[in-house]
């Protein structure tokens, strides 16, 4: 039977829960040991990232409710490939989502989207 | 006139350049001050990595170059819906990266899957 | 004000409503002129048709309910990507589609499926 | 091995090689039999649209080569719920890809477009 996540509240969510030192040199050394570098490309990357989310997204194909352990699995592959392109690209991922968070701020300011999905462009 | 990625090497690589606590408070304290967690069930995040995914796929579609800052954009909107998607249902990333990891290593061997990129099924 | 999809019902749903020959020739043409034909790879058309799918999976982010103008414009654009990765494979949709049949109908028996939407490794 | 895919040429792309109208009711008849029209809300099609592109997409992961057979399978199965998903709505497929040519032909006149293939918003 399936279990119906719910969503989790209260000091579980107030932790960081980051990716630590060591898992991010383990995701490298995984390819790197593999001599798998020379197939990711950005583009390559790029394409793995829709792979897998659509792989994410088949967990909820025809339901809300999921497999928690099959939901955990695919989130785990987006994460590694978005490192693996964080990496290709020699990108810095807090910076990065911190410039994109400086967007979302401006393009989304609180008294207008408080409480309603519209995109920007509809604002 | 849009500039070609090179992969980069070195030290740049080397560096976690990973997202610092502040930063994820950021990340949360804009949907909460919004009241936007209430859209944020697991199948509706699942659908928007899907959708950021398409987003940075298409900075690829006829090329395998692209425009590096709409690249930075569209990644930084992945990273930041896996960490809405973590935080909705109570998950901790360096874990569950590593329990996909641990199944990572056990699939592909590095001595079957040295330098090709057949799937574990295949091998 | 968006309004709400239903299904619809009985006679709408029993013609056939497929592209006529002057529209594929003109899903042709379009391209032809245009030389572009030379972009349409089969890897770029598959890449073009995940971020329209992803671009029709937008309407219903948030919600089940979708505008139905944009929902129209976005699934006719997976549609038209689906003609143009055919003719780069010179394939016959109609022989793809009834072999993928063939297949469906052995992997979900009546008997075993009815009613229920597991997949087939799980029947 | 896997074959390459070449463009084919000639008169194998000037047949229409449309669905026959057996196929369109087949198609519906397959869900009708198994009573998943219950599952088939336009948001779940466009979900499963979505995962079938990356399914599609995944045969081109890190190649431009696929294997032709696995391809042809996926492009049916994208197929197969884009004419589950108009049969859903109640759109004629002639009408509504019609509908987008026209606004293609505008945004894409042919003296911008000739031999590039910029987005409309940067012609």
């Amino acid at each position: 039977m399936r279990r119906k996540y719910s969503r989790n509240s209260g000091s579980a969510r107030r932790g960081e829960r980051i990716l630590k030192k060591e898992t991010i040199e383990r995701i490298r050394k995984f390819s790197a040991d593999r001599n798998w570098e020379q197939y990711h490309s950005p583009a390559n990357l790029a394409k793995s990232i829709a792979i897998e989310a659509g792989e994410l997204l088949e967990c909820y194909q025809w339901s809300e409710e999921a497999d928690p352990e099959h939901v955990r699995q695919e989130l785990a592959d987006v994460i590694v490939y978005c490192r693996n392109m964080l990496d290709a690209l020699g990108l810095d991922e807090d910076e990065i989502v911190n410039a994109k968070m400086n967007q979302n701020e401006k393009e989304y300011p609180v008294e207008k989207s408080y409480g309603n999905n519209r995109k920007y462009t509809e604002l």
